[in-house]
């Protein structure tokens, strides 16, 4: 007998089928003698739904009640699910985040977990209940209610894990597992059986969203283990847990590729101290994350500065550089939306030189220019015309050969 | 300076428009120099949307849970007349009933207020605040959510005037006051400027859907003077509160009119005692109200009982007096769903003996036959054929001249 936690996305309960789906599960689990919770989401495009209300009213909804609004999504959710488990005949209590409490800070939108108290749920599934708790939303310590952000549900759920000490957090979702790359641009992308949290990590932070970022975090900082599978069928999806030998042995696990990214280009900037710490400095104060920055080379006491942002930060971003380049005497700034970043990620590239290299003659020889590249102990991240992201995946895929079980060290040999 | 308990109902906020006139009247209710507390209802039709959701998945849909999800359509509200508000740059602050708390018992779906905790509230009043409370909701003793039935808002905002000690409560409403009658009956309906608690309990139970039951009752209790009026328009509605001489004066103060009743007759019942106890126990037992009761006169040892009950209960009431009348050896069952309840109300009619002489006056004037009669202190009821209602209304409210200021005890004689 387990202690399972069980967490369903927004298109797991977008309707009343889906949700007697999810009802029938949670059962089935629980009469294969487990204990289950069951953490949910707002149904599918609800919590838009609620947002787009807010933005009709105001520009700039107050931060607190927006997320007394949208959290109104999850708690629709947890009554419905626990409806339908009572009428299959099980004892089943809803939760929401104040009832247990899942404490939080103050940060509305963004809030953090800080405590989750485990007592109250104890109670009831040792006497038997199935416990369905929504996900997404805290309380801080004034008693108002917190939203954890994009994706919070799968935090909640590993948060719950963590709490109860639960053997295994199973995040339910409309994908039967975690790819090697995304299967609707290579068709011979592989479902992994296995990835570490640090290549979940990079690849959830490169634009896989199968698993909300700060989940993975939270899983990897607890030793929770992920397992990632569909809600549609009983199919075993990809577990997401420590690295161990057979991970490390294989040189990349998964390509990914993100078009959300803009490009701006500084030109002739007098290269001398402080100069960019003045431009990100003021990037940074108005709250826009910069991804990857390149300088190039100074010729005549100039050089260009190049950096992405997201694509929607791109006008603020651009006139804040207006400003600056007028300030530091450089010349003039050049934006450019199309483009994409794809990156490669996989553990065993720690102990592994050639892989870069692979990676760079696998777009050359498809004639694809590199325009940045940014790299971190696990990943490598190419900028390119956005035109060739399709190809350039398929390359990857390809030349790492992960349509196989993936090109392991002893193989990876670089192409010249 | 006042402490003003504003009431807004569905149709009120029942879309981005109204929600921001509801915000601006409280603006300018607090501009005008009191201190306001608004308490909201679901937007118009979201109830209806999220227990139909429920009835989808299961035809009795578990009680706790079911508030788990019906008391989101108030928090929704809540959270967007509160960004409304902060949006004209006024300080605000949304309360949900367990973050006030307003304490329940754990009947759901019928919860009854035990407690209201004024002390948050207060502080946030206090400094300058307006607050925005989240009606038909509570919270019980473990921590659970609870409704308060239909129509729940009004006591809501009356226990927050109780608990605040407020000045006034006033309902905003689609129409603009308590009227004579129904003005889509009776166009000489007129609009009353002031109306008894009592008066009010008994056209809001017979079927004047302006102010919920009890709203009225805890009013009254509390002695809280409840201002019914438009939110549409700044026009002065109707003022429920202690009954004074002015009132006393008036003999009938309005006409009401219900068609959401069905008449059950048993003939031929053996006139012994006991009878009467076994009928109705049975009735009670199973839950259903049952409104006039009339016996007539026994002949040979044989009387006939006629009773009435909801429509919505006439199977299954129907199907217990089947199995009764075997067993108490009546005759046969025969039943009636073509009627309608017209009565008079007034607290005048106390001191006064002519009244019902012409009201039957009135009726029989128009060929209306009254095939029931009931009466309370202060009302007159008599159960006519349906398709006579309107006539039967217009009538009423000709004899007792309520176009005018109403029949007074002076000018009060009986039709002969």
């Amino acid at each position: 007998m387990a202690l399972v936690i069980q967490k369903y996305g927004g298109t797991s309960v977008g309707d009343i089928e889906s949700i007697k789906n999810v009802a029938q599960r949670a059962v089935r689990t629980k009469e294969a003698g487990n204990d289950v919770i069951v953490v949910v989401s707002a149904m599918a495009g609800e919590t838009d739904k609620l947002i787009n209300l807010a933005h009709e009213l105001t520009p700039l909804p107050d931060g607190r009640e927006l997320d007394v609004l949208v959290s109104t999504g999850e708690q629709i959710s947890v009554a419905l699910v626990s409806m339908a488990i009572k009428s299959m005949g099980h004892e089943v209590k809803s939760y929401l985040g104040f009832q247990i409490p899942i404490q939080t800070d103050s940060a509305y939108g963004k809030a953090r977990i800080t405590h989750v108290s485990s007592d109250k749920i104890l109670k009831d599934v040792e006497a038997g209940k199935i416990v369905v708790v929504a996900g997404f939303q805290g309380v801080d310590d004034e008693g108002d209610i917190t939203t954890l952000g994009r994706g919070g549900s799968d935090t909640t759920a590993v948060a719950m894990a963590v709490a109860l000490n639960a053997d295994v957090c199973e995040i339910f979702t409309d994908v039967d597992g975690v790819y090697t790359t995304d299967p609707n641009i290579c068709e011979k992308a592989r479902k992994l059986g296995k990835i570490s949290y640090d290549e979940m990590l990079e690849m959830a932070s490169l634009g896989a969203k199968v698993l909300h970022i700060r989940a993975v975090e939270f899983a990897k900082k607890y030793q929770v283990p992920v397992h990632v599978r569909a809600s549609s069928n009983d199919n075993i999806g990809t577990l997401v847990c420590q690295e161990d030998e057979e991970m490390e042995n294989v040189v990349v696990s998964g390509v990914t590729c993100d078009k959300h990214e803009a490009k701006i280009t500084i030109t002739k900037v007098p290269d001398k101290p402080g100069i960019a710490h003045r431009l990100f400095g003021a990037i940074a104060a108005a709250n826009i994350m910069v991804d990857m920055i390149i300088q190039n080379m100074s010729r005549e006491g100039l050089a260009d500065i190049t950096f992405t942002v997201i694509k929607s930060d791109l006008h603020k971003a651009t006139n804040i550089v207006r400003e600056i380049i007028r300030e530091i005497g450089a010349k003039d700034i050049d934006t450019d939306e199309n483009i994409a970043k794809v990156s490669i990620v996989g553990t065993g590239m720690r102990s592994h030189s050639g892989v870069a290299s692979t990676m760079f003659g696998a777009l050359a020889k498809e004639g694809i220019n590199i325009m940045m590249i940014s790299t971190s102990e696990i990943k490598i991240s190419c900028i390119i015309e956005s035109k060739y992201t399709e190809l350039a995946v398929r390359a990857l895929h390809d030349a790492f050969q992960l349509d196989k079980k993936g090109l392991t060290k002893d193989d990876a040999t670089p192409t010249p």
